[in-house]
């Protein structure tokens, strides 16, 4: 979505610019940086910023929080009788259960795509035969830099154990995809990320969805 | 989603429990608090945490990061015309604009749906003249203890200039409704609680929300 800051202004001074893939609003740029604090999964920068001039007007500097994470991976994955693989666990942050699909972090060197199969696997044991992506969305783009790439699994087939990281604790449910979009419904999944990503799988099977999704 | 402790640890016990309403996996409680840090929209929280005892287990204790922040709100918002109000702004977490729909922060004292329309109004100066709840998803479960409430605001009109908050700075694209699809295809709409909010109004219009679509 970034384009030439010269051409976007241009756009922006004549008032002609309609097409949203045009930058109609300036840019900033990061002054100073500091981290603010850091925790395994996640870091926080402060990054003092100041906006691109805009004749006239003053120009606005102001200090903003980022939360830094590796990208995030997340599978939609589907066993050949269309049931989607939900796994329950316990959220720290809300402090109850959750019905998500299998994701995870892409570790160091991984390509999302790889962490997409290693974390199917290890969530759940199962491994599919096809792997397609289906879009990348960004969690939070005011406050959050990384990204989150969901896939599509199919054929999804029980190979072996899962194997869980220290804390983890997962609960199957293979649930038949019909009753996906009435759970969604419901509030009965409720994980922005997960409705996201449930969203390119009803755009997949509606036929709407591109060759090749764009990347974010 | 929360059920009763006893009951799910009963059907875990017992193996019987196939319901994904009822929780499978223990509980963990919090044992103590400190904030690591805040800024003026989210803080965050370390949390040392102990899970309910499991027979014939260790039982296992870690420290959990906990981003807080006020409920957020969202708007499907769409004109007699059947146009949705996209609305672009620069995004520092990210670094570039998004296109996403209007929405921020429940102030204190507000309900949501007052949230909904006050930022329906500050970021484009339109007013709706209906508005029904499309759902809430939890932004993310494991790191976040807010939720985002998303409406969907019909009939909306401009009945006077938008109203930017310090620094903010919003162009406002009202886009056929038919072309949000393809959009999402293309990732050209890439904010995840859009495309959560997106994919409620999907069900929306296939007739297949809930009159009263939960809360969460």
């Amino acid at each position: 979505m970034r384009r030439s800051l010269a051409l976007a202004r241009l756009g922006r001074y004549l008032g002609v610019v309609r097409d949203p893939s045009l930058s109609n609003v300036p840019a900033w740029r990061p002054l100073e940086t500091r981290e603010a604090m850091r925790c395994r999964v996640f870091s926080v920068r402060a990054a003092l910023q100041r906006e691109d001039p805009v004749p006239g007007e003053p120009q606005k500097e102001g200090e903003f929080y980022v939360i830094d994470a590796p990208d995030w991976v997340n599978v939609v994955a589907l066993t050949e009788a269309d049931e989607l693989l939900l796994i329950e666990q316990w959220r720290h942050g809300v402090e109850h259960t959750t019905l998500e699909i299998p994701g995870g972090m892409v570790d160091p060197g991984e390509t999302p795509l790889e962490a997409a199969r290693r974390e199917l696997l290890e969530e759940t044991g199962y491994r599919a035969t096809s792997w397609a992506p289906l879009g990348c969305v960004e969690p939070n783009p005011a406050i959050q830099s990384n990204r989150c790439h969901t896939f599509v699994a199919l054929g999804c087939a029980r190979v072996g154990a899962p194997r869980f990281d220290g804390n983890e604790r997962i609960h199957l449910h293979p649930t038949p995809y019909t009753e996906v979009p009435p759970m969604l419904a419901r509030g009965r999944i409720t994980h922005a990320l997960v409705v996201a990503a449930l969203a390119f799988e009803a755009l997949r099977r509606a036929g709407a969805l591109a060759a090749a999704p764009a990347a974010c």
